[in-house]
């Protein structure tokens, strides 16, 4: 449901997503000299240790490079899956409202949407929904939990909520797969290690091009026989490159030097959350901000989220994201600094106050 | 979510489903003296004068005669659709519910499901639902309304809200199709002729063996360009049979004499409902009970629905069906008479009874 | 390929197909007398009768009634492939030609074609055209035979070559399916029973609406597992009637009276094929004429096959069939008598004259 | 069919393929100062010089940089089909042999193989092809053309071949798709401008981690309406990636130089075959060799592909790839010098002569 707002240069303050970040001097350098070579042929020194890291950072046996976090979610569904099968995430999980139709265009599967608090169900709500075997009615074959919630304004899953879940999965024979576009921020964030989340799924994969800021890419892990699998898809969508060592080797920098900065972003977020729900006109809840997304609701100003968003970035050069008809996320990164936040805090107050006066 | 209850022998009275019904003897001689061909050749005169008279009933060019009522729904979701679309429909729907997750296996289309009021939603729910089209979100392109609703309870969709959505549908470019399962007991219960109802949408299918009595098969009618597509999805997933006549006379003898008399079963089914109610124990409500389905609930027995059913077919010969934890189903049909109802509320009264007491 | 060359009434002599045959006086009283249930619940005893027939005919653990032959073999493709598996047949099959793309749009499958003789491949061209298992190649997953080879002019796969590939296939871990519309002829023609042809493939259909004379109809057999997924996409699908012992009960009747009587109809295209190979200007190999099916070649009367069929039927009452651009194909079944055979052949020889003085 | 023959370090001389070319130290510091940003909004600066680029060398109004030559094709091939469609390339092709199925799997499409010389089919057999349009047969709706053939040996197709087919298709109502991998390998061998090759076709693609020597991704080129439709698919299997100026920027720098020097390549590749030739034992056709790719025989050695193959990495550090059970495929390319030449001749030269003596 974001909609960009285009702006011809880079903004002053730029919290449209963690996705823009750019890659850093440190980073090129390490790019341009690392060692490449053909993917396919498992001869790419650079893919060969970024997968070996991602495996290890999440207890799985294995792991494989993909261009996207979307192929990493998509290819997953479609070796858990076959067609016909229903399986449940929340309302506002990226694999119904980010990714074209893909679960079932590219696996035939139908996504049952669970409606959760900010992001995340209840193992009540979860239990209610896997359906009871039948003739007529789609078999109930897995779950997908996103971790942290993006539309959910970057809520952590709890671990206990996980484990409640993934127990009743295993009982029903289902499988559970783990958005964890960013399970980093959320393992910064809980002091809980990324490898303790994914214990309890069968796959689950870990965006590069967010809050760690490397170009291009995610990891997506799980058995041996699972990333066998998963290869056969990823040469059959396209999704295997040659030298990729020229973009993985972004994530090895990444995983090496970004993982813990992340608390920067959370304690920019946060005082950014702080500030701006002491802005007359503005619905804020601080107190549900656990990782580096923060959303406002601008009703009470009289505006649309997209006219509101328009203003910032034209008048003050500060750019957010359209998230809902009256919903407004901004979002803090690599490159933003917690002295944008000021900046960042005026502008939005400013075209508050204006609006209000209007 | 309707669970058979097993029985060696017919039941005395069998309040199942209207899909039971026998074809009657006048029935079986008009099937076995009807004029049949190949149909694939469109030579068979039984088939052609059925599609016929479907698309006169329906108010469109043209018609097909197809093995099921869940073959109509789904080649009218595939002529319609390109894979990765996504549909709305009510939660409670026949294509999400009861055919095996048909709409991704098929046509890789996912069916978003909209919270409506025993199976019909409103305007505005409908317009939320649509998304704004991106490059990321699917693209939301169709409308499923089942009239009547089953799961609802056999409601009517009122024609002013059928209108109310389906011009938002247009005015979006959106296309809509009636599953008509049962949109002669609305027609019959509304007095809004069928065509009426058929005029706002582009497709729209009627069964032939559920009230109307038939043994086998569905009319799906739309523009006579649908139905050529229709025809080659009929061959392709081999719903193209050959002296389909034996058949589709059936259909020829129910739309001439059975289409009437669904005012009785509505008569029966109102009757069954204000009869239950006096029951202490069940929780029914006569008041919506607008065709002829039934359903009551049976949580203050301390039964399960699925309990509640082996209760009265065992011990009373009465065959209901599960429709949910603690929810049961009746139908009237045209294998169930007037004088049926009061020995089926007879066992109904007994097994509440026995339960309160135990 | 075949073109159906229309006719406002039934031609005097109908060697168009064996599909088109009506049911008999005897067949319809059977019909119509037929005990009948919901199949849906497993209460149909017609149904019930005729599955349990072609398992035991077939040596199979079980057997699902469905509405086409078509459907029986893409049934039996979608439950033992994968997306993106490759299988293999002959260049002429059913599933290749005739089936609107069935294959590839119902199951995400390629059919790789092999250039047998009239039909039949060996065992070298099927051990060749396995692919190597790599991370580029689709998988070769299973084969399709046609029992007899309706394009190749009803040739009767021989059991040693079946043998033969089925146990290669075995050995590299492919299933096996044969397409056995025709079976009962091919074993009535070689005195091989059906049960002995089927044991050698893991599903196996036989269709009841061609030389068996039921009006719609046939059956796949597997082992329980395979029926019980079969079962699951015959309702998806929409090929999961009610009442359907009303043509069930024609298979019975059929599977009784008319597998004998399959011999006469070889008999029959026999002499024909020896007669019509007397007439100068045509071109025929009664040699091949193993079945019911009798191909031949125009060229040399300077029609093309459909102008050639224009005039049998315009000028003589003689229907056949339009199969090449020069290929003719006639085909004897129930409703082509040993007296009809004269007329057709004079019709033909008249045609064939007529066009040479021209 | 090609396998890969491991080891552990980098070849004397490398042969394998035109894909395993590393990007030079000139390609890796353009790519390090390259502009980026979010490719998905249309924010990175070598993004979009790249695609320009390519639709001004192709002729198109519009291009779209994707991760591999692959989901090029596979892509083209959805956007142009419907489920259940037919298309018909040559039997030699990327999109049959070397995409694990894509067609059937994505787009739920048969490619029926036509069986050329060396990989380039006459119009006689592509109008044969085409089926006539009837409710039983698939349609036949597209053609693939290979620029040059891979598997053909380097092949170009003429231009007054892909005149003809291409009219025939426009006639017949079908689009028409060049997988261009090696397009520029052609028109630098031909003299044909690329964007005249590509006038013929609806869509074309070009690689760029073949030949051109960058090291991840294609380039895919259409209408604006065919580009438009090509980033949704790009979005929902996950090609979308984000400050993909990274390795858009080698495309831009591969095409700016290392296009003519395909000539070079070209003509390593003719000595390599004359030299070849005068070698006892191995069958190689000089007069074949167009482009940069030479196909031998060593059935005569007794060995077969892969016992070949295996020996001379091993005994003398040249890597060649085993392309059938008795052919070896020899690649020149970026990474190849001429002095490299005689050293790779002399292997295989010894390897030769050591399994004659044997």
């Amino acid at each position: 449901m974001s909609t960009y707002v285009s702006t011809s240069q880079r903004p002053l303050v730029d919290l449209y997503s963690d996705t823009i970040t750019l890659p850093t001097a440190a980073m090129r350098t390490f790019m341009a000299e690392a060692p490449v070579g053909d993917e396919q042929k498992g001869e790419d020194p650079s893919v060969n240790e970024l997968t070996a890291m991602a495996a290890e950072l999440l207890g799985k046996e294995a792991a494989v490079f993909l261009p996207s976090g979307t192929m990493c979610n998509e290819i997953a569904l479609a070796v858990h899956s076959r067609p016909g099968d229903e399986i449940l995430a929340d309302a506002t999980a990226h694999i119904i409202n980010y990714e074209v139709g893909g679960p079932a265009a590219l696996s035939g599967i139908n996504v049952r949407a669970l409606e959760g608090d900010r992001g995340v169900f209840t193992a009540e709500q979860f239990r209610a929904a896997i359906r009871t075997p039948s003739r007529y009615a789609p078999a109930t074959t897995g779950v997908v939990i996103e971790q942290t919630s993006n539309a959910g304004g970057g809520t952590v899953w709890p671990l206990e909520r996980i484990e409640e879940i993934t127990a009743i999965a295993r009982e029903r024979g289902m499988w559970a797969h783990m958005d964890g576009a960013r399970l980093l921020n959320a393992s910064v964030a809980s002091g809980v290690d990324a490898r303790t989340y994914a214990s309890h799924f069968d796959s689950v994969f870990i965006d590069l091009s967010k809050g760690l800021g490397a170009p291009v890419g995610g990891l997506l892990a799980g058995t041996q026989e699972f990333i066998d699998s998963a290869w056969r898809l990823k040469q059959r969508w396209g999704g295997a490159m040659r030298q990729a060592g020229v973009i993985a080797s972004a994530g090895v920098y990444a995983l090496r030097h970004h993982v813990d900065r992340l608390a920067d972003d959370h304690a920019n977020a946060r005082l950014l959350a702080t500030e701006l729900a002491k802005i007359e006109g503005l619905e804020v809840h601080p107190e549900h901000v656990e990782t580096n997304i923060v959303l406002f609701d601008v009703s009470a100003t009289g505006l649309t989220a997209a006219e509101f968003g328009a203003r910032t970035i034209e008048e003050h050069g500060v750019r957010v994201s359209v998230f809902g008809p009256t919903t407004v996320r901004v979002v803090t990164h690599l490159d933003v600094t917690a002295e944008q936040i000021p900046t960042a805090v005026k502008a939005i107050a400013e075209v508050t106050a204006s609006a209000l006066a209007a």
